[in-house]
């Protein structure tokens, strides 16, 4: 997983089966300083993340595992909102 | 996912099973100012994405999901034509 | 999948099972001015793609399926020969 | 899998399910010379690992496997503290 | 598959289970005029490749069939040791 930080939200109407109802947060990775870094990625949030908060991201398959057996061609979704932290890293 | 803007089609005559009427675009990756960046990628698409349309792009087996059981070896779908979004994000 | 150049063969003897009688292909990818740019990737090949030809290279999972149920530990798949492709990339 | 050292840890009350009594570490990649580099990697403990261990990081559905049938959306595992190493890097 | 020269070893006592009995090999990817390139990756070896040898290597679940439906949380296998191969490249 990542952490990154909500930036924004994405809406689409035309879109393929498995899509419906799905809310679609915007999220900028960032490193333990805050420092932005990466290209965006857009992930599914079920779990009610908002903006400006700093969450994780699973990716692939094992993200997508939360739709059971679902036809839902998520690739990227939010699994955490982060409480705190605690990180040593280097500049 | 990520965003993208269809640039092109790409045709094959040639090809593996499961690669038969499918619809090939050629999206590049654009961040939320519309500046592209990155490699381009070549997705499937059944939702109608146009020229120019910005598109949300979903990738691996997520993305396959789509096709069910066939036995179609696609690592890239359109899975939205993006409406409208709002993001901020730094430069 | 992205656009590459066949740009070589590769050979093993001693290998794993399940890698018995395939062809494999080095790949480059390209953009669409036929620019190289990053690693090359080694991919199977069936459908009979010859050295300088543009191809698509699906990856990962997706891409195993052609194979079925067999055990075949191959994560790259040439699936088409491009014919012909109508790209408008800045450059 | 990649070699990293564990920088931190991280916490998250508001999740997605499957994501509960899950310790969650920090790992920087590092190379052999203990240099680091690249994004941070938010992975799964099991094994215990400490602060500043070196560790192996497995990524994707194959670390995902750990959790056989149960619904964690968990993307990075990490599944060996390094004991010991013999590597021949140039710089 | 991404070729690459085996470099190292890596040693590990604690573990996840479905790591024991693996030996695991560190690969540095290569280009085809041998210059190194990109971040080392972990693989497991079952075919014997040795220090300094050339190895085609496989990521993800398509790596990790070669378990079968054993649980070993492996994400990079060495699919094969190369013998000769001959490719065109620019530099």
């Amino acid at each position: 997983m990542f952490l990154g930080k909500v930036i924004g939200s994405v809406w689409s109407t035309q879109k393929e089966e498995g899509m419906e109802n799905l809310k679609l947060l915007v999220v900028q990775p960032i490193d333990w300083n805050e420092k932005e870094g990466g290209r965006t990625v857009i992930a599914a949030d079920r779990i009610g993340a908002g903006f400006g908060e700093k969450v994780i991201v699973s990716s692939g398959t094992p993200a997508r595992i939360i739709f059971h057996n679902k036809m839902v061609p998520i690739d990227a979704v939010i699994v955490g909102i982060v409480d705190s932290y605690e990180v040593t890293q280097e500049t």
